[in-house]
Parts: structure tokens; sequence; C-alpha cells
């Protein structure tokens, strides 16, 4: 197993060559996509359980698309209806899918740290689908892997997550990634979002969209859960989408080259306007692209598949 | 692609030959159906969406069969749990399924042209499962399948359409191909529940069961949705049943040779009495069968399968 | 169909000899697990129906498992959306299930003698996964065969099966497969939850968990649901588990070589105490994966499928 690890569970435990491989495995299962059959043998006859406890039709899709186009049998577990459901621990459900001779697990768990607990109680590898606020470390993947296919180093570039940091798995696994990959990371929201000491990850913060539009190379819109207006964390929706959506009027003031993301779903008209969503310079539908293939990487390095054919 | 259209949207959208090709290549299907090994490799390594926004166990099943039997990989989405549940536009769940190299797209949608704006939107082919009130072509098709099977040629046969026809968007796909195929459709049921310039389409109207009963070639039985009462479109179920519902005595009042049908799931003792549902004139499984092959015929024919072994 | 039944119901339609069958069959399917390629191409095209009107996890999982490592294709049909929630007869569904050619049917259903029902409505095999407080005929095989592969020979073996035996249709199964195998069972629980005259099965009964504790070879823990305290049959959860609960104190007590099963999802705390979960004398793991082989099987026995390779 070439990642020297049972599991992906964060960036963080990562190593800059676990990524390149990371990358450049999904980039050898992209050409795939382009056949008529998208599909390898490499997993044929292997079990992944899709173990969304929390509800994410987009990452749970792209995981069941990714594991079938290796050939696997994938199986979805909700938490509707689960054991889960009746009270079952964790720890129960993990033996559980164990005892099935299941040959990996994606989890997609409300709780922080729910990933490493189950990785550390059973055998098969476990994927980390998005776990609380802590880690969703093949997002940070398929963001990079973007990244690189569309304007290549990351080294020194200059990248802004715009938005609510704090509630954040997809940024904390996304500035992991990006300081992995010597990247200049600018986080810019309300203070009510952005947490105290997150300098110490070696970030700058802004609370001005506008002071740092026209310096970086990348804008990274978070979604904003509507959530945070009744948590008195905004003043309202429209106040946050005037100071920090990304309208026509900041996208014209970005430099030449600029590119956006967004990790989906988008709330159209708060964090980012129709215009520049459909625009060229966003990336959003390439990170979907990029997101089976870079999952179909992770399941195949894990999964100790055959050679790719 | 030999239909010359990228999408299955609507009746209307289809030539008699366009419908020709369709039921006879689902003919061609069927004969698997009588195999140990029902299934053909025609679609493997290509990936279909069933996109149900609104639930529907019946439709999805079938398409979902229809697409295995084809060797082709199918996953389901529902509207529980997914991002246009979070309040993602339909544009975005578009772009993100099309950005997952998804090779077709079947939609169930409660919005009218919702398959329409979508099958705009993506390059995959559309395959509208019902759109609101608006039309329901598959299985406008299957009944089209059935009849011809069961009963020969449609030109000059007498249909009587029982029902709820405002909000049926079976009726309206049902009128538009029977009228391709120069059957002679009456629409019968309360005024309340029979849109007013319908007679537009070239079709009877008749407010009265009785009236039509021993003209008939077919009876085709509408699901009545209980909510219609509620909305003061109904006196009472039992008054609808007792006008409408086709009753053992009214049954016996039929030609000889008459078929009925209905789209399923039934109501049984209001629209139709259990008697007549489970007799030998009654073609409701007929139509469940003929629903997966001409399924799997739609699937081919616009994803361009190799060709049937 | 070695079987000489078409279905699989419950354990009283079944002799010795199908037992045996059924377990040895199982028990050269488990070797497949050990296997990089854990699947076998005896049900290639063949499609099984997962009806689970009642929600579970657990058994779906393992019938979808189990389905899928015989290459059959595997439809999942909830009672969510489907056409029972609005309101179509069991009747009904069957044919439409039937009519779509299926090859199988696993049914959970709330209702006791729902299984044998659609067994007789339709052709295909019926699998009986659970019927209201009927039978879990699945359940009690995959616990005989894993008694027998840990264990050797039942006859005369003691288990306590322990809990509310009233509402339990695994402890019906599993008394009557215990009776078939000649071990000694013994019952216990509250009065409330061991039905009057259940004696007649060839059972004894007890009141005091610990009256019975030193003399059984396995405890059986039956899962104690919640629901049970509101309905006035137990005076508290805290009261039942004191009494019934198999503590660490208790466990100590047991003779050498006794075994804890429990059928899953556990409510660790309650009917069983978490170092006793957790400890090498249970088989609750063991009992889990058994159920994936006794289910390919159950499946492969009944659906005729090719030679296993």
């Amino acid at each position: 197993m070439p990642l020297r690890s049972k599991d992906l569970l964060s960036i963080e435990d990562l190593t800059l060559e676990n990524i390149d491989l990371i990358l450049e495995t999904a980039s050898s299962f992209e050409e795939v996509f382009d056949r008529e059959i998208k599909k390898v043998p490499t997993l044929r006859g292997r079990t992944i359980i899709n173990l969304f406890l929390e509800p994410s039709t987009r990452t749970r899709t792209s995981f069941e698309i990714a594991g079938k186009r290796l050939s696997a049998d994938v199986v979805n577990v909700s938490g509707q209806g689960s054991a889960v459901a009746k009270g079952e621990s964790l720890k129960d459900t993990a033996q559980t899918i164990e005892a099935m001779s299941v040959d990996a697990v994606v989890i997609r768990h409300w709780s922080s740290g729910s990933a490493k607990y189950l990785a550390e109680l059973i055998k098969p590898p476990v994927i980390n689908a998005g776990d609380g606020w802590h880690e969703h470390p093949t997002q940070a993947l398929l963001d990079l892997y973007t990244i690189k296919k569309e304007i290549g180093k990351l080294t020194g570039k200059r990248v802004a997550i715009v938005g609510d940091i704090a509630h954040s798995r997809v940024a904390r696994s996304l500035i992991a990634a990006l300081n992995k990959t010597k990247a200049k990371v600018t986080l810019v929201g309300p203070a009510t979002l952005i947490p105290m000491d997150i300098d110490k990850l070696g970030v700058d913060i802004s609370y001005s969209l506008d002071d740092v539009l026209e310096d970086v190379d990348i804008v990274y819109l978070l979604r904003l859960q509507k959530e945070r207006q009744s948590e008195n964390l905004l003043p309202s929706l429209r106040e946050y989408s005037r100071l920090f959506g990304l309208s026509k009027a900041r996208w014209q003031r970005l430099k030449n080259g600029v590119r956006i993301m967004h990790p989906g779903p988008m709330n159209r008209g708060i964090e980012i306007d129709s215009f520049v969503a459909d625009n060229e310079k966003a990336l959003i539908r390439e990170q979907v692209t990029s997101g089976v293939a870079v999952r179909m990487a992770i399941l195949y390095l894990l999964m100790g598949g055959a050679q790719v054919e």
C-alpha cells in the first residue's frame, strides 16, 4: 500500500509525496472518463460500504460512482432507519461492518473524530468523507487536483478562502493541503466566523473581501449555512452577501487568470452571484469531475487494487 | 442515435416512426426476460442517474431494473437529504451530474417542464420519468406497447380514459400517444376534473362512464389522488366511486374483448373494483412487464448501446 | 431445488435435512470471504428485490452483500415513498414485483404472516427477513451455523434465551431451530414478556437469570425494545437491566466454554454489559459473518444457481 497508512482520515496525516501520488493516480483514472466504457476491473469482487450518517447526495454519489467505475460492489447505508438510528454505537456498527468482510468503508458523520475512531476499530481502510467540523480530506484533494490541472504549481499562489471558516471542515482540510503545497492562504470572513487562533496555522486573515480581491489567484468560496443567522453569528444573509459575496462588480476587479472555486452546493445570490458561478473563470464543474477521479485514486491506493488497465 | 433527438421528454416530440422503433426494440428486449440470465452487456461501463426528486418506487424500480439488465451502473438519487433539499437549484444539480461524466439521467420531478429544462442544460440524454402535471412519456409508451401486444393495431380502437384528467401527466401523455396512433379517445370524469378546453386535442368528453361503457375497446382507469377531495374537487370518494369506479356491474356491461388498464398503484374499491382488477380482462400486470422492456429500449436507443446479443 | 420448497418462510417449514443442507452450503460460501475476489458468478443476470417495508439496515445490508457476492443484481425497495406508503396493498406490490420478472424477493414486513401471503401470490422464491412478531428464519439459521461452527453439535446443549420473548420473532425462530436440533432451551425473562402457553413448545421457563446462569452452554440475549417500558410491560429499563442484563458479575459465574450471542443491534448497558459484549466469549461478530454466508446459501439454494466455483 503505497500510502503507508491504512486509512485516509485527514490532510494532516499525508506527506507531500502521498498527495502527489494520489493526484497522479487520479490523473490516470480521469483518462478513463473519455472512454465509452468508463470502467476498470481493478476492484472487482470487493465491497465498499458508503456509510453516510449525515446526508450528502453529492459526496455519496461521487464515491458511489468512483467505486463502481473500479468495478467494486458499493452498498449504501444511511442514517435513516439504520441501527445507528436505533441507538447502536458507532463501535457496534463498525464491528458489524467489519464482520461482513467488507473491503473499505467511506464514512460521513456529524461528529468530529468519528472517522479516526472507526479506523482504529476495524481493519479495512476507512475514508473520511467529512466528520463534523473536523476534516473533509477528499474535498481538499480534489481541490488541489483541480488547481494543479488548471493553473499548475501551487507554490507561491495566493488563495483566499471566503466565508464561514469556523464551522467548515472543507476549510480546515483545504488550509492544511494548501500549506503543504506552499500556497499563500488568506482567510476572509466576518470576525464571528473566523476562529481567534487560526493564524497559528500560518495563514493571513482579513475581515474584508474587498481588501484582498486584487491580490489573489484563487477565490475559494464556502457555502454559507443559513443556520448561522439564527445562531446570531450573522446580522443577515443580505448583509453577509453585501460584504462577502462574490458579486459581478467584485469579480470585475479580479486579476486576469483568477479562478473561482466552490465545494457546492452553492447558495446562488448569497456567497456567489449567478453570473460569477456560470462564468468561465469558475472551476466549479471541474471540481466535481476531479472528485470522482480523486476518489477512485484513493479507493484504489488504499484497497490495493490490481493494476489500472 | 436513431431517435433523432437527444432526449425523451414528451410524447409530443415523437414521430410515429420513433414510437414504432421504441416498441420494436422493446419487443426484442422482452424476449430476454424468459432467459435464465436476463441481462445483455450493451451498456456495460455506462452510468445512469435515477434522479427521483418526487418519490416513486414503481417507476424508479422499473428504470433501475431496466438499466441493470443492460449492464449499466445505476445510481439512485432521491430528494431526501439531497443537495436539492438543501436549496440547490436544478441547474446546479444538473451541472454536478454532468460533471461526473454520467451517460444518462432519468428524472422524476414535481415541476412541469423540469425534464426539458434539465435536457437543455446537459449533454447526456435525459429521460422524463414524470414532470409535474405535464407528461410521463414512458408510461404512455409502455401502455401502447401493451395494447399492441395484446389486441394489435390501435387505429380506430375506442379508448376511454377515466378519472382525474386535469391533474394527470399519465393522461396527457397517453392522449398524445393515442392520437398519433389514430385511436379514438374519450375522456370520462366529473366536470371538475376535466379541463375546459381539452377537446381541442381532438378527443371526446363524457361526464358519464355509463354512457360510454358499451362502446369502448379499452378502459384506462386513472389513479384518483385522495387529495382531490380536500381540494373540494370531489363531493366524496364514495360518490366518485359510485359514478366513475369500474364496478363488477359495469364490467359486466363491457363488450367482449375489452381490456382494462391502470398505471398503478391502484386504489382498489375507488376507481377499480377488486374483482375487475384481478380479472383476466385486466392488463395491469402486463403493463408493468412492458415497462421494463420499453425503458430498456429507450435507454438503449438514447445511449447508443452496442448491438443486442 | 434441493430444499423442496419454493420459499424460506419459517423454521417450522424446514426439516433437519433442509437445515443441514443450508448450513453446509453456507460453509462452502464462507470460504469465499477469505479470497481477494469475494464473488462467485452463480446468480449473474438474476434480479433480487430487497423489499424492506420495515427499516433494518443490518439485515438489508447482509442480504444485499450476499446477493452481490453471488453476482445478482440487487434492487432495494423501502417503505418510504413507496407505493405501499401510498396505500397500495401488498397484493398489488407483489404482482408488480412479479411482473418485472424478478428472480427472488426478500421481504421484511411489520405484519406477521406477510411473507407467507407474498409467497402464495408470486412464483419467484420469497425469503422472510422478519415478519412482525412471527419469524425471522435467516437469523435462526445464522445462529445455528455460528453455534455449530464454534462449539459443534447442538444435541443436549443448554441454551438460555433471555429477554422479551413475547415480542421477538428472533426468539420464535430460534426456539423452533433449537428444538429441531435437540438442544435444551430455557426462556428467561420477566413474566410480562414471556407468553403464558409457550411451554407447549417443549421449552423450560425461568423468571430468574441467576437461577439458570450456571447450567447453560449458550446465553442468547435479545434486544430489549425500549417501547416495552411505555407499554407498562417493564417497571424500568434499570430494573430490567438489574434482573436480566448480562453484567460482568453474572458473566463471571458462567461455566467455562459458555458463549454469548445477540442478534444486534445491542443496547449496551441494558441487556448486555460492554465488557461482556467485547469479551472473547461473545460470538456477536461471528453471527454477522455467518449471516452473509447463510443468506448466500439460501439465495443460492432457492434460486437454483449454477455450481459454486
